[in-house]
């Protein structure tokens, strides 16, 4: 059945009927004007990020319920990025009248997976029919202790990364080179065959997981999440600190998949990584010298945003990376 | 110049730039991952509205300006229908590469003087080109003390509204006969030789003020806010709180616009007050007989829709009002 077929009311019902739930804390969760959340004295993160059909997500590439998924991850990794914890979320739904209500029930399925993950609960949002394309986003809440800002870094500090760069990026590029979707849900094993390490690059574009920063936050000086390449985050994470970077270039942690994406299909897998964006992966500051899963890729320095090789040549870099308009 | 032309980075300084304030209870305001927000122990409101191009708004019948201001009004008035008060926005603005910079800067100061007139704060969001059309969604958190729900209603309740019902709709179909926007702005007492009442409805339409029900919000059993028609809200409202209501037709308050407007278009005021939508107007109901200010539209029964005329009659009604899909 077509979403124009079903109504509003009943795909309001729908919605409400997915994300109910009953929680001391929520006094009024879905369904009313507004929620009503009970909070402790303190501070919270919030913030809110869209995904744009054909700008975010082309449904040909990826599922539904992988645009679902993705959009609660994009939200939780800028909550993660301030050191902060996130609780509730609520969501804005706005699609194409003449689509599927399977693609609504998969939009619902992907976030309800999400929010499992997160332990974060859907408190409310508004639905929308739009004349021309898919446009969804959603705002996340959650407390926070002092917010780990991209101001704070400082001369000296080494700069850190999670995981891998380029993944995403490169993962996308194999997905339009198949010219089809992968059609696999969060926790599910199936690789029907294919080569593990670019399934785990398709896996970190469809359904990237957002990293949590709790085991060392402590010790980080500015952090933010890269969504559009490494080194335009890292520029913005210089110019609020006002001070300069340099990258160790052979340091730029790259996965196998990306390698094997890359040679495949005669890229420079360093594109990925410094300009790909989607990373969701976090980068920060921090005095220390070491911590466990991330990457030593670089130091603050005074002024100026440098690469340097293996042998300390060094060469001024102009960042790149995804910029809307 | 083009939004394209002008860059993502650049634009997010203007954004920043518009919005930037300093205030202790804000540690973090837009600029970073997430914002933080310093909160008393206790209950917050938060919700969120989305409108969309050709759906909410059409942008030769209203000004960007018009887009940005109700689009902070929808969300407060929201926030004002559980009995709470905005205190901080936080905004998604998609729009068209092609668009003009200036179109931007009118949605900017349509959203300032709004926020200034609710007195809340922007303190974060998200832009995004897209392929197609325009969207905005703002999202709005306040402290609420207890939450007024749709589901305290009870019978014997006396149901209530604010101002005037239909005149926003009255409003759009008066500039739709026109064909083009009146370029007014919040406060500006132009009217350019029309029509007062005309006027009204058209401003209504354009520029809606939310109702903040705080003088007599402590006699209120329950509330929604009129934005998809008065019988489909009544409903939702008699739904959540599982009774019936029965309308007085005759004391159902529609303005001299409103009138005058279905006079010369040929169409019938009630249509406009009972599923005009848009109207931002609270309906709620209340042991008291009287409220300044509000007009007694009926009262609440055991199940059942009905109508009743000045002669006692009563009809069952249908609901109708706007629905998206």
């Amino acid at each position: 059945m077509k979403l124009n077929d079903i109504g509003e009311l009943s795909l309001v019902e729908k919605i409400k009927k997915a994300f109910g739930f009953e929680d001391e804390y929520v006094p009024v969760p879905i369904g009313d004007d507004a929620a009503i959340i009970n909070v402790r004295t303190g501070n919270y993160a919030i913030a809110t990020d869209v995904m744009v059909e054909g700008v975010h997500f082309d449904t040909s590439l990826v599922t539904y319920y992988q645009v679902g998924f993705k959009l609660i991850s994009s939200n939780v990794s800028d909550i993660y990025a301030m050191g902060a914890t996130p609780e509730y979320v609520l969501l804005n739904v706005v699609m194409e009248g003449r689509r599927n209500e399977e693609d609504l029930d998969d939009i619902i399925d992907g976030i309800k997976d999400a929010c499992e993950l997160y332990n974060v609960k859907v408190i409310g949002g508004d639905v929308s029919s739009s004349l021309s394309g898919d446009f969804l986003s959603a705002t996340v809440i959650g407390p926070a202790q002092v917010g780990i800002r991209r101001s704070g870094a400082s001369v000296g500090d080494n700069i850190f990364v999670t995981g891998h760069l380029g993944c995403s990026s490169a993962g996308l590029d194999q997905l339009k080179a198949q010219g089809q979707t992968l059609n696999v849900r969060y926790g599910d094993p199936s690789i029907n065959g294919m080569d593990a390490d670019v399934f785990e690059c398709i896996i970190r574009h469809a359904l990237p997981v957002a990293r949590d920063p709790k085991i060392y936050k402590d010790d980080v000086k500015s952090m933010i999440d890269v969504s559009d390449g490494l080194l335009i985050d890292l520029k913005r994470l210089c110019d609020a600190s006002r001070i300069g970077a340099q990258l160790y270039k052979d340091r730029i942690p790259v996965s196998k998949g990306a390698l094997k994406i890359a040679g495949s299909l005669n890229m420079d897998v360093m594109d990925y990584a410094f300009s790909g964006g989607e990373d969701y992966e976090l980068l920060f500051t921090s005095k220390r010298d070491e911590i466990e899963g991330c990457t030593l890729i670089g130091e603050i320095i005074e002024k100026g945003f440098y690469l340097s090789d293996e042998n300390g040549n060094r060469s001024e870099v102009l960042p790149g990376g995804y910029t809307h308009f």
